[in-house]
Order: structure tokens, then C-alpha cells, then sequence
């Protein structure tokens, strides 16, 4: 259960972007519920090595600077295992 | 309808990693089913200028390298229209 309040208060942090539901409701954002996990632990290593660039990068960036492989693994799994579209 | 036609026939690549519903059976690969279509824009073109980098972004700057502007725009409209998880 520690595991899991933890990803919530970090994935609290995401919600602001990507909706409580892993559903963004700014356009120019991803929705992430539903997303294929490997996916989104390679987008979150991207940003956290400055790799991925171009669009809203920078934001994304500023974030994954603050995760640790375990967050990354943590968050990927957990908005994987919500459904898409909410 | 021909745009329509014309998108489908652009999409019919894209299905051979995202799937033909938009849903990816490849994990590292991302669904593209239901996805915010400014965020498809942003990245599409991300891809093309090759600021998007990491992961498996060089098989996707291959592909955004073919499109136009029009396809771009059609592609991301086509993708968020599709329903969530397929």
C-alpha cells in the first residue's frame, strides 16, 4: 500500500496537466490513461535526459528532472493501469 | 470524403506500430486512439524538425519526415477522433 500512496501523492503533481483521471483537459497536453507502459517509461527518460525537446518539452523536462527510476517505473505502471479515456 | 480516403490511406502506415484502431499491441509504442490532437500536432512536428529524441523517436522522425503540414494537421484529427483504448 506504500507503494501505491506514494505514486498517488506523485501522480498528484501530474494531475494538474494530465486530470485526475489520467485524461487531460488542456488540449495541448496527452492524455496518459490507458497508455502503453514501456511507452511512457521511455517519453518520461526522454524528457529526464533533455532528449525530447520541441512542443511543451521544457515543462516536461523540469518534471522528470525531479523522478527517480522507481517514480518513472511507479507513474508509467500506475496511469497504464487506468482506463483510457477515463 | 477524399480527404477522408486520403488519411486513411496516410494512416494505413502508422497502423503497422499504433495498431488499426489506434491502439498499440507493441508496448513500446504509444496508443494514439482518443489522444489530444494539438499534443499530436506538437509532437508530429517535433518528430519532423527532429527535436523529439530518446527512446524510439528516430523511427518516428523517419516517418513525420514524409508529412506535410495537411497531413500532419488530418492525422492528428483523424487519431483523436478515434475512440479511447479502441
Amino acid at each position: 500500500a506504500g507503494d501505491a500512496d506514494a505514486v498517488l501523492a506523485k501522480a498528484a503533481v501530474c494531475a494538474a496537466c494530465h486530470g485526475q483521471n489520467g485524461v487531460a483537459m488542456i488540449p495541448m497536453y496527452p492524455n496518459l490513461a490507458g497508455q502503453n507502459e514501456t511507452y511512457l517509461v521511455n517519453a518520461l527518460n526522454a524528457y529526464r535526459a533533455k532528449e525530447r525537446n520541441g512542443g511543451n518539452a521544457v515543462i516536461m523536462q523540469a518534471q522528470a528532472a525531479a523522478l527517480s527510476d522507481d517514480d518513472i517505473a511507479n507513474l508509467a505502471a500506475y496511469y497504464a493501469s487506468l482506463p483510457a479515456g477515463g
